[in-house]
Formats: C-alpha cells, structure tokens, sequence
C-alpha cells in the first residue's frame, strides 16, 4: 500500500513556511499501514498541480492533496481537481449549511459570497465535512487509485485525516502493518556507533530497515519492518532491539516516544524522593526551559538561578568573588562551587551548573571560545568536565544543554 | 532561474521528522533570484534517488539534494550519483585532511575507518568543504545543470549553503531580483480580508503576486515580484504595500521578519545604559533562554532566577513566605512583588516577571489552568497584567513567554 503527499502553496516554495502536514499526513497513515512512497511540494499554479497528479497516478493507490482551498483567488486546487478528472462544479447543500452554521457558532456576520463559493465542489466528489473551517475535503477515485484533496490549515486537516481520511481508508485497503521502534543514544559519534554495532547489522534479517538519525550530541537509531501480522512484527523489532541496546547499554537512554531523558531523570528522583536544580551561566535558561516543558516536574524541579553577568554568581550563589578570581569565572572550581552552592541556596539534593565562553567574544573568560565547563552536585560530592563545543553560539548552548543532561542522567543513575 | 530540492531521507517520508532543509534551502535560493519549482521528499533508495534526479534534469538549473551522505550503510546518496553520472569514487586528500583536523579539534580518538569513507567522492565531482561535519558537499555538472549534494544535518548544510553553494552560484548564472515583503493582520478572516481589498487586489500589475496565508486568528498577506533592477521591484511592491497596510491599518501589525522584539529590546536598553533581568516561575526559563540566544546580550542581561517551586520566591527573590500566603502564589500581587525584587536581588532597572497555572495539573494555585500573571519592574513602578492561555501546557508557555517580551518591550520603549 502505497501514498504520494502533495502539498500546494507558494509559501513552501520561497520557504516562507515548513511544511508540517505533509510529515503529520506521512505519519498518520504509517500507523495505518500505508507507507509514502514520495512527497512532492508545488506551486499553487494548475498546471504544476496537474503534473504532480499525474505522475502519483501510475505508481501509488493513494494520493492526498493539501492547500489550494482557500476562498481567495490565489486557490486553484478545486478547479484543477475538475480539470484531472473531466468534471465541473456544483453547489453542496450539506456544505452551506455547515458554512452557515460555523458563522452563527462564532457569532459571525453572515457568510461573504466567498465564504459560499466554498460549498461548490466537483459533481463526482465525496465530500468530506469540515466541522472546524469553510473548504470542504474530497475524495475521488478513478482507475482503481483514491485522490483526497485537504485544506492546507493544519488543524482543519488534521481533524478531516482522523475523521473522514484514515477511517475511509482503512475501510476500503486491505493493509499490512507497519512498525517502527527508535532508540536513542548520547555522548557517541554515528561513525562510532556504526563501527560498534557492525556485525549485530550485517546479520539483521532481509525485512527489518535500520535507520540513524544523528544530531547534536546524539543518535537515534530506528528499526522498521512490516508484515501482515501486527504480534510477529512487534516480536521480531522487539527481539532485535533488545540486542541493539545491550550493544549500546552505556549510551542508551530509553525508545523515542517512550521516555525523554528528562522523564527519566524525574523518575529516578521521585522514586528516591531527591530534588534538582540548576544554575546555568552559559547554557542561560535552556537546561531549565527544557526541563519545565515536561509536566509534572515541580515534585522533583526546584528550579535555577542563571547568573549570566559574573558579579551574579557571588550574588546568587554565594560564589566569593575572591575564588572567582583566582581561577577565572569560566574554569572547572567556579563550575563545581556553582554545582555545590545551587545545592545549598536553592536546597536541592542534586545540581547542574554551567559555565562556558558561547561567543562569539570571549567575555570575561580566558578560554577559547566554545569551551563549556559543567558540573554536577550530588549527595556523594561534585563531579565536572571541560568541553569544546566549536565557534557557533547555538551550537555551544545546545550541546552544553544536551552534555549537561547526559552527565546528570549518568550521576544521578548512580544513587 | 529555477531550481529544485530533492531532500533525502526514510526518516521524512514516515513523519519521524519534520523536513525544515527544504525551506531553508527555497528561501535562500529565493534571495539570490533563484525560484523553486518543486520539492521533492524521497527515500533513501537508489532508485527512489535516480528518479528525481531524471525528473529534475529536463525542469531545472539547479538541482539541490541533502541527506544519505552518512558514513553509515542506510545512507546512498553518493554511489547513486555514481551511477547517474556514470562515475566512481576517489579518495579526496583535502578531505582525509578535514575529518583529522575534526577529530583533533574535538578532542576525539583518531578517525575510525568509517569516518575516512567520508573522503570518498565521484571523481568529476567538485568538493565543498564542510568545516562543521565529516561529509563533504559535492558540485556537478551535466548538460548545463548544476546538481550539488549537501549533508541532511542542517547545522552542516546551512554552512555550506552560506559559504559554497550560494557564492558559487551567484558566480555562475545570471539571476533576476526577487522581492517577497508580508504584512501580517490580526482579528479578522481570510474572505472578510479578501472582501476588503477586492478593488485593490483587482488593480495589482501582472508582475505582482498576492498570497494570502491565513492561520488560527491572523492572516498574512505576502506580496512577491521579480525583475532585473532592485530598487524598482522595491519600490513597486512597497509601494503597493503601503496601499495595503493603509486600507487594513485596524488590523495591521507589521511586516513579517522585522528584527526580533530581544533585539529591539537590547537596542532601547543599550543606548540608556540600562539593565533587565527575569524571575520565571512558569515560563521556567524560557525567556531567558530567548534572551542568551542572541549574541552580546551580556551587556544589557544581567541574569535571572526560576523560583520554579513556591518556597524559592522567598529563598531567591525574597518575596515573604505571609505575602505569598496572602495573595496566592498566582497573583497579581506576586507577579508584581517577583519583579520588583528581582530588580533589587540582581541590581538590575527592569525585570520582568511570571507566576502562572501551565498545567496539566492546577499546582499551588488557586485560578484555572492556564491563568497566568506577568509583571513588569521599571524605573517608573510596577505594571501587571493577568492572562488566559488555554489548557495546553505548551502553548501556555509559549504564549506566556511571547507575552512578556511585548509587556516588557511596551514598558521599556516608555522611557
């Protein structure tokens, strides 16, 4: 079972927007399992959308369209939808009223003759109600392959895939299952895992894909397979993740979509019934940010102090100024009593603390720039390292926040 | 000029991951004259690759690919091009030299055999060095179109799209000016917007385009023009812009990607020789990580504290334990106090401060999820707003956090 995406609208071609439905729509029908074989982004001019349908049509059983659908007159899908198919457009009645009602439901002035345009659809379309916007969906088969046109709002196309889309689908295609199953890992190149991991990878069997996903500090690795029974599946990937984790148990941090290495720092500290805080000078908010996403951390999170301007680590954290100046503000002890005193001030069992050059001038550190200090405080003392995280300021402070977490998690694991 | 991108990977066509390469890609070709026809997403297979690249060649100029360039085995990018341009790979000294000074610079164990492969490139291909990553981008032509291969890790890419790609193909061809400039609306519809500016629209010259990119509560309108001579494409769409702005000025905010509101913050700042920092309870630290992402902040951002838990809004800030059992710790009379004292506590003229309900769960607050209270400290007094922010934890912070920057961005501009 086989999809190609479109999407339609200048604003992806200049790169004004990303195109987030595509990867949603993609997504969606995986779990179902349909598998796209390519998705294609083109102007909102009819004949790039024609050429794009037609080339779906020899190779895929199941095309959908986003954008084009708007009232206003830079929207031409609909009439190309009657191009491709040699039909025209008529007036839905079930549209108008859905159009009507959505005005009186927002206590809107009556419905513009654009907003009513919106109810003429092609003559031999199904319509797919729209019960959260004005563009109708469609769907439209001819030789044996389903062509879905969707509008290009997200939400709006979001509520018509779950729906009208995936169940229609499900209905009419008998379909395979598909399975995926990613782990992360930190703190090691994907050359080096590869080079670690080669023989386990030469001996997976024919049907089951690995995929590395690399960046910043880590690398997921995704198995997929599909087959017509969901159970033996799930078995095989399970069975060989298993052994893919045992390979990688030192850098192992959990399954995606399972547990983010901050749930799995909060588990450990609720059950041990410990604390955090942080004290972040050059990672400036983002270890906290990161953590406070998460709900539910505040029985373990007691919060931070980020002592940007050197005089606020004596100010904050009690830091001397005389230690500070001894040995410089970015250096391995200011990190450690940074770790020790977040412990102490903010009354937490465990700290993180950084400190670092992010550039692109040195500041008040004598370092090179990208080098990062951090430390973690814990009940069994103060542990740190120094690192170099490259010229690029985004890059110094994403790494440092994933390094910090990636230290945290190793000491904090300990207890 | 005309171009298409061609984004590789199995990753995209499951929906693991949103592309963002493409877009970036568009946009800056877009600024050098460059338009993009097509995007196409396709998997890493050879076949899959092959055909892109024939779709590609009768279309375009400018061919650009990212991705399959990892040193692992899922990754075939580069035998691919082998095969497209019937050809085979060479060992590159310039980048064996590359990958060593990589590992070196990095503190890394010598390169593994697998990081060497890297320096593997078809023998009529021009290198593009990346600086930031093991694998090389590649330049070649066949029948006067240009493909370029880059590496799909978008840190890797944007560098080599900046420092090799664009220069060398301003250097190649000759490209018209393209002019893109948005007016961005809030509080009123796609039709009614359309509506509103039927004469204008209906009047605009053949060479100007208009977009209308609606989204939940605004509305963008993007007006897009090409010609040989600059300042007369600017001047035309600015022109007609103005028309624009004054027939929605009820609705109009500004134009989109004017500089960011820190910067203008920073600006106001700077020149007053004035200081800010921040006391985030539930923003938990995103505003100041907003902050620290911009380079030279530490001349006007003093710092800041994330009292996250309630008993640290006395340890840090010093606001008493009796008020905040008086006011509750989401209020008004909190917020307020947060700020004023994180003005004194960290020496600072202004502070901004946040004390809210983000959810899922209601915390020590006694208002719906949601709420949230934002103070702003000035030289001039305290100024407090209260907030509903809806039910997702994420959006509250987000929106939380937009928030602030315009309270404080209003309260600064002020003196």
């Amino acid at each position: 079972m086989l999809a190609e995406v479109i999407t339609i609208g200048d604003e992806i071609l200049i790169g004004q927007v990303v195109d987030t439905n595509a990867s949603y729509i993609a997504r969606e029908l995986n779990k179902i399992g349909v598998a796209t074989l390519r998705i294609t982004s083109v102007l909102d001019e009819s004949k790039h959308i024609l050429k794009a349908l037609q080339g779906a049509k020899g190779e895929v059983q199941i095309v959908i369209l986003t954008g084009g659908l708007g009232p206003t007159k830079d929207d031409v899908t609909k009439q190309t939808f009657c191009d491709f198919f040699s039909d025209t457009l008529v007036q839905d009645e079930n549209v108008v009223a859905n159009i009507k009602g959505l005005f009186k439901m927002y206590n809107l002035n009556l419905p513009l003759p654009a907003n009513l345009q919106q109810a003429m659809v092609p003559s031999k379309a199904t319509v797919l109600m729209n019960r959260h916007g004005t563009a109708p969906g469609m769907w439209m088969e001819a030789d044996g392959v389903v062509f879905i046109s969707l509008p290009g709002v997200p939400y709006e196309m979001k509520h018509l895939m779950q729906e009208e889309v995936l169940p229609r689908i499900a209905k009419k295609f008998d379909r395979p299952y598909i399975y995926h199953k990613t782990l992360l890992t930190y703190g090691l190149g994907e050359s080096a895992v590869a080079d670690r991991i080669a023989a386990w990878e030469e001996a997976l069997p024919e049907n089951i894909k690995l995929g590395y996903l690399p960046s910043l500090g880590k690398v997921r690795l995704r198995l997929s397979a599909q087959g017509e029974n969901k159970r033996e599946v799930e078995e095989e990937v399970n069975t060989k993740m298993e052994n893919l984790r045992e390979l990688l148990s030192d850098i192992a941090v959990g399954y995606e979509g399972e547990t983010s290495i901050v749930e799995r720092i909060g588990k450990i500290l609720m059950a041990k019934n410990n604390t955090l805080s942080v004290a972040e000078s050059c990672t400036g908010g983002k270890i906290a940010a990161e953590i406070t996403k998460h709900p539910g951390v505040s029985s373990w999170f007691k919060g931070g102090v980020i002592p940007y301007k050197t005089e606020l680590k004596t100010k904050l954290l009690g830091v001397p100024e005389a230690f500070i100046d001894k040995y410089n503000v970015v250096s391995i002890e200011v990190a450690e009593a940074m770790a020790e005193q977040a412990c102490h001030m903010l009354d937490s069992d465990f700290a993180v603390a950084t400190t670092g050059i992010a550039g692109p001038t040195q500041g008040d550190g004598i370092d090179e720039v990208g080098t990062v200090y951090i430390a973690v405080a814990s009940p069994k003392g103060v542990f740190s390292e120094k690192f170099m995280f490259g010229k690029d300021r985004f890059r110094v402070m994403e790494k440092a926040t994933a390094k910090a977490f990636e230290l945290l998690w190793k000491e904090i694991a300990k207890i």
